[in-house]
């Protein structure tokens, strides 16, 4: 099943519905995505099949009459991310820093706080007096349905509701100015995410998946999640040891090579520049950078 | 006034308290310290003259008679924490890892998940499949109260609601091996919080305060707030730089020296070890590690 957060002209309140037949069929009840997740598998089977039997000619709402919204809007907690989690933009980044290449032996994780979390179509705010070096990040976003801690690696996909698209939008100077990635990572607006959440069974292996993002048009990365250093399994694993996941939690799962601020030379986003951040089996996020200052 | 969350044994449910000639005074509205801190200031003068006004012989409940819980049992997002922000601690840690002493040039901002949140005398799980390495870090806390975006330091302390105790607990093998602080900083129940929040008009000047944590009633962190690289309201106006600070938000200010991996031998947690942490004006933690694997 494909779940959305939407909203109508009617109902500005963000509610839960799902893709079927390029059509979104309002969901009842549950009303949002977190209430779905939290019910577990036995809701998750329920939903999706009162989903699929509502839908039918004419049913729901056409796409050009709504408004999307993140799938999560406003998360119980920061968005888990990982770094350098790709020996490609491992690689670039040690270049652009004219350092020596260290691939991380555990994942290195961090968080973005839940005011970055923006809908798959929202323009991204550039403050100019907070950073002059914004730059972007294709992630596959992985959504914790089942709670658990020390989870084994075998059985930590079990624990995944779904999967998502995160663009982990980045104050490169932030980054690198305050020690650690946290300030330069959780300006407000800087985590676009969605369209849609694609349910772990319909998604298949998420170790296979192409990632891709462009800027204006113009191809900046691509590249596939099998080449990922720790795969969601690993992540999961890690992650919780000694730290409860809960449901609703989400993973920024790393990105690949192709960020701006290790290109030759360096790019980052001006005003008016459009990010398209795609993974293959969700969908498309399309956010134009607007300078507010 | 100083708040506190506390149930009792006829209502588990934990509730908003004002403590008051060592007497536990109800808040019959609003009913949780984030409603109360979410209330604004007009709400917080009012409910300062209701507690005042409630108080008197034999009213409330006696401090024997309840339970103690973290001021903010579940914060709506990760603790914002601050890495070397004192010159001491900076130093010890250097040489701890035989490195040479670098200042910060601005906040190293991390967070410590919500899922660390623990009361006051709550006892901290120590799972030693996760980390060999349990080190202690006595910091004042700071609430905000009031909503804001790059604000000046001029007027950030205006922003504060109040002030708590934080320990924040800390995983030193999970830190460094991690690259980044934040799982080191974030296993379940590392960040006990309180014993009560003192709001900014009775705590007065948050530079002027002394730290200190004991453990096993042996002396081992000593410090003056007025030591920080980065004093509360500079803090506040760094981190608020394009990121919107809401009420609520929790902010642990940063530690002096005497944390124990870098003592001369290291020094880490054992089983059964109490950790009393103490900031002159608000209170005492009291928390004892357990082993529990």
């Amino acid at each position: 099943m494909r779940y959305l957060t939407f909203s109508t002209g009617s109902d500005g309140t963000p509610r839960l519905g799902a893709l079927l037949n390029n059509r979104v069929i309002d969901i009842q009840s549950p009303r949002t995505m977190l209430e779905l997740i939290e019910g577990g598998p036995a809701a998750w089977t329920r939903t999706a099949a009162q989903a699929a039997s509502t839908s039918g000619a004419g049913a729901g709402h056409g796409i050009p009459d709504i408004r999307w919204h993140a799938p999560i809007p406003r998360p119980l907690k920061n968005v888990f991310c990982v770094g350098r989690n790709f020996v490609s933009h491992a690689e670039e980044g040690a270049r652009a820093r004219g350092e020596e290449l260290k691939l991380p032996e555990r994942p290195m994780f961090f968080t973005k706080a839940p005011t970055t979390v923006a809908g798959p179509f929202d323009d991204v705010p550039w403050d100019r007096r907070a950073t002059q070096q914004v730059d972007w990040e294709a992630e596959l976003g992985a959504i914790i349905g089942v709670e658990g801690t020390n989870i084994d690696r075998e059985r930590a996909l079990a624990h995944v509701f779904g999967y998502t698209v995160i663009n982990d939008v980045t104050a490169r100077d932030l980054q690198r100015s305050h020690g650690q990635f946290f300030k330069g990572k959780s300006l407000d607006g800087f985590c676009p995410m969605g369209p849609v959440v694609v349910t772990a069974d319909e998604f298949g292996d998420p170790q296979q998946k192409e990632l891709s993002l462009r800027v204006n048009g113009v191809e900046k990365q691509r590249g596939s999640t099998r080449h990922m250093i720790f795969p969601v399994d690993a992540l999961i694993a890690s992650l919780s040891s000694g730290l409860t996941l809960e449901p609703g939690d989400i993973i920024a799962t790393g990105t690949p090579e192709g960020v701006g601020f290790a290109r030759t030379p360096p790019e980052f986003l001006q005003d008016g520049d459009v990010m398209e951040t795609e993974v293959e089996g969700i969908g498309v996020l399309r956010n134009r950078i607007v300078a507010r200052a």
